[in-house]
């Protein structure tokens, strides 16, 4: 909470004072707590799993004091909503006027992005492994099938900090490229370390749309790359670029990605409008939608319905796993196609023995089951959420894609949860149902859950 | 064909020489094929499938053509979707004015039914165990996880016959509690066959609005009777009462059934209107779109929000497996759930050893990966079908609701095809997908996929 305690000096905003008393007391609680050693010094995966969710709860819930205490979020449900939305890297507001706040509070928002974004790169490619032995090497294998990162780099730290290196120098290459691109500093700095979490808060009303054509494409363009995942420019940085090109999830992502980009701009011009016009904001709108960051330069909600169902379809994909993006992951539908396919061959020639390959190494039964429970999970909860906001009694297509939005981290939908549009009609209950749905859609499902199972709690 | 022949010499309806005279082409060709029997007499389960696929698409092609020939369905992929939409038991119509058809027509599209579910009930309890070793087994135990039937009756043919006596029996039972309640004979004869097998052809164009309410409550129980697992009649008949109503697929699906339909009435009590009223309807819609009958008493399109979410999740939810009812099935659910929840307690506690079980017998890993496989293709077929739908440019809840009332084989959705509406509007295209959607769902997905995978046809 520096950051934006030294954002409130250089611009005389009164919130910066909220933002320092909260740091003083995360300083505190923080020190209080670790003279409680706890007595147990084993940790196991349940203990994994609960600390990830509680740290995230307990981050979350700090976070949001200051935007509340400050009074420019004035409820507090409105606050957690938004700094949930932030870690996660979601970018769902409840911000009717984004540009009615205070500089600091902007850039907080803005900030929780790139944290979150920070959190869960290590969280998936470097602390899933380490703790708690088998289970979670198996979910770590699950979340990034590409070349295991931990054979590159022995060691976890040295893995973390090449790991925020990289994370590092894109946000900066994009903070520079967007300054010479004439973006004003202050805007620069939000939109870099937003998009560098996939986060998507914009500080103007229209999000990206008043930029100018080249800010916009290197925003596409970063967006794109940090949908990657990591372990390409791992790879790259140590020179073994022909492997890093042959990961077959990136291979996928980035096909998927222009191949519904470009269905997007005929869909587009059949309706009306130059053909280069439309692909120059299909693919803004693909990649903010596929690596669910959530920035818009125009109003998708107003294409026409094919558009909208390939991007809710890209809202389902997702980025690569192993980046900071959400969804269910490029390689996740890898796996389901190719273990669909290999089942149907077998229900054709029983007598073929057949494995499912990814990137030219068999995937263990272990990741195909664990993808499959994970296929299970998300049906599950995406139904029960869907029920709770029900309740409200809006319009399914607001109902299903605020879900969808939410759960998949990337932050706007369709209809009342629009590009346009803000999630600050929704009641506290529905609030709280969809920030569950973004720490899980967050978190992949499994640490939430196990958090509110009853079994975790039992001696 | 016989019995539309029938009605029209009663009724004195030109239509009849059109079904007589595709009748006669039936046995026809049909005398034809016989001539030529197969080369190879092996039968591996690749030739069951395809078989099994290719005999419903011909059975639909020649079963539209009187519907068409005789003028009263013009266009003959209308025909087709009416048809199709009939012997998968849909019960979705492109039909604008069911009242204004002749007799025979209206005869024979409630008899598409109660075919259609018969042949469902042989295929799923009885063919699919025989027609290819090893895979089918584990397709069959899929299905009806339930006591086998196999165990109880040795002989297919023993096997076939008690399920026709049965499914037979209800019928008949069902018309003449139809017909005592003071229905008309001809609409007895057309909703005992129709909700025989969970279709859902109304005759008039109110569906089952205008009957008394003694005759929607018969219809209720008899909808609620044929979606039960058909393991639960055949325990019944041999006297093993108890084990019948052990049968855990049973008793979920009655309280999944009797909830839902209670919160639906506190829902739509809190709206307006009598309690007992209310859920005098929501028991009829719930057991409707439960077993996935599709008839309707009141118009479901103009309920609240979460009642319609409720009756959208029992839409897929369905009915047990092992009755004529459409949808994903009890079981699977009872598997996802079970399977997810002993993976989350492997995750808590890693050493533990747990299985999942049902019907205190525990669950095949074959029958697990089966379900997932399951899961898998059936969010791929709806999100690829959703995409064509949506070319037509209509809103997403139509699109939506289609493919999920013609994939789980229900019949009337939600917005544009809701129970007061029907199909006539969407172009050929959608209607093909429609009737793909319709066939795969009816037959488990499985042998559509296999007819349409080019290594089916690989020598």
């Amino acid at each position: 909470m520096t950051l934006p305690v030294l954002t409130s000096i250089i611009y005389r905003e009164r919130a910066g004072r909220y933002f320092f008393a909260v740091e003083i007391l995360a300083l505190v609680i923080g020190h209080v707590m670790t003279k409680f050693p706890p007595k147990k010094d084993r940790f196991y995966a349940r203990e994994g799993f609960v600390t990830v969710a509680l740290g995230w709860i307990a981050m979350s819930i700090l976070g949001a004091l200051p935007l509340s205490l400050c009074g420019e979020i004035p409820k507090y449900i409105d606050a957690l909503f938004e700094v949930v939305s932030g870690f996660t890297t979601t970018g769902a507001s409840i911000c009717p006027d984004v540009e009615a706040l205070s500089h600091c509070v902007n850039l907080w928002r803005c900030f929780t992005h790139w944290l979150g974004g920070m959190g869960v790169l290590v969280f998936v490619l470097a602390i899933l492994p380490l703790a708690g032995g088998g289970q979670n090497m198996r979910l770590m294998k699950a979340e990034s099938p590409g070349p295991s990162v931990s054979k590159l780099v022995p060691k976890l730290r040295t893995t973390a900090l090449y790991l925020y290196g990289i994370y590092m120098f894109l946000t900066v290459l994009m903070f520079v490229l967007l300054v010479l691109a004439k973006m004003p500093v202050f805007d620069s700095i939000c939109t870099a370390i937003g998009t560098a979490g996939t986060g998507g808060y914009g500080i103007k009303g229209d999000s990206m749309g008043s930029y100018s054509p080249l800010i916009q494409n290197i925003v596409t363009l970063f967006m794109f790359l940090f949908g990657v995942n990591f372990n390409f420019y791992f790879l790259v940085l140590f020179k073994r670029v022909r492997e890093a090109f042959s990961i077959e999830e990136v291979r996928w992502y980035f096909l998927i990605y222009i191949g519904v980009a470009i269905v997007i701009a005929i869909n587009l011009t059949i309706i009306g409008g130059n053909f280069f016009y439309n692909f120059h904001h299909s693919l803004f709108q693909c990649a903010s939608v596929m690596t669910t960051t959530g920035f818009s330069t125009v109003d998708f909600d107003r294409w026409p319905e094919l558009s909208k169902m390939l991007m809710l379809g890209l809202m389902f994909v997702g980025a690569c796993a192993g980046s900071t993006g959400g969804g269910m992951k490029v390689s996740r539908f890898i796996i389901y196609f190719r273990t669909a396919k290999k089942e149907l061959s077998c229900l054709i020639h029983p007598r073929s023995v057949k494995i499912v390959q990814m990137d030219g190494k068999k995937i263990e039964h272990e990741v195909v089951r664990s993808a499959n429970i994970f296929l299970i999970c998300y049906v599950l909860i995406f139904a029960c959420s869907l029920l709770v906001v029900s309740l409200e009694n809006y319009d399914f297509t607001t109902n299903f894609t605020a879900v969808a939005a939410t759960f998949n981290n990337i932050g706007p939908g369709l209809s009342m949860v629009g590009p346009t549009q803000n999630f600050a009609f929704w009641n506290p209950l529905s609030k709280l149902t969809l920030i569950f749905d973004m720490l899980a859609g967050r978190l992949e499902i499994f640490p939430m859950l196990i958090l509110f199972s009853p079994s975790t709690w039992k001696k």
